[in-house]
């Protein structure tokens, strides 16, 4: 089935010229939400992953949903002062300021295998502090999976030049 | 298998005399993410339920698991601010200032059966909120379901005194 008709599009938001990519209504179809997290299992079932990887917060839908189905454990990158051990932050720039992302110390290890999950590939910023603190873990990451990629953001280019392999489900 | 054992204790977290109850080894451990995920879809297989309601962002990460496994819809409540087309809101009180939780106005009708679904019910002010945004989808609400109670807060009191059925796996 189609998951891209299931993505609706808001003009305007947040800021006027922005089409604003709304994931609900596939979330909200029990068929089009079962298909999006067995397209990713399939990919990643015979690649011996310990965890899964999600980027606070959409990313969680979908990381934790392909955890369960893959029978692995799940990992969140939070936002600053949301983990309350031991963590690694990396800082990242904004259009306008700055923001972090933050991994529990203890929470991967060299012996461990992930995927990073997110619902979209816009500029790639996030997504490239989230490969950074997977680094800081040691950690082997396969890949980094998206729902959503803007094809006219930098984002996909971003993540050539570093070598970091992704897949997206929809692009637009 | 006892799930209580990969709930950590963080002392003075987030601020001193607070025991911080961290499910993140939990949610790590592939055997007790999946254990909870199987409790949870055990209860409410036959319930007919719609979807499953996620309280942002911890919540998430239990309700998009058991609606896969269920093979229902996911609706997330979210921060005010975040969902792109029209809302309900509904702001509570904190123990300083206020803070909102918001809907999508067509995320769910009156054909709908929902369960309510985040981490840990403590003085319920969040998940109250929850209750009175999906009373204005006009969705029935069956339960709300927490993996973690903090019995010495006023949370299961305040739900039963609003007669709202709920359930929780682990006590403290």
């Amino acid at each position: 089935m189609s998951i891209e008709h299931l993505i609706r599009v808001i003009p305007d938001y947040p800021k006027p010229g922005i089409l604003f990519r709304d994931i609900t209504p596939l979330l909200a179809d029990a068929d089009g939400f079962r298909e999006v997290i067995d397209r990713l299992a399939e990919r990643y079932q015979d690649k011996q992953l310990t965890h899964v990887v999600g980027i606070e917060a959409r990313g969680f839908i979908f990381a934790t949903a392909l955890a369960y189905k893959l029978g692995v454990g799940f990992v969140p990158l939070r936002k600053p002062g949301k983990l309350p051990s031991a963590t690694y932050r990396y800082s990242y720039q904004l259009e306008y300021g700055e923001d972090s992302l933050e991994i529990h110390q203890d929470a991967l290890s060299v012996h461990d295998r992930v995927v990073i999950i997110d619902d979209l590939l816009a500029t790639g910023g996030t997504v490239l502090a989230a490969v950074e603190l997977i680094a800081q873990t040691q950690a082997r990451l396969l890949e980094c999976a998206f729902l959503v990629q803007l094809d006219d953001l930098s984002g996909v280019q971003r993540l050539a030049d570093a070598n970091i392999p992704s897949y997206t489900l929809c692009r637009f």
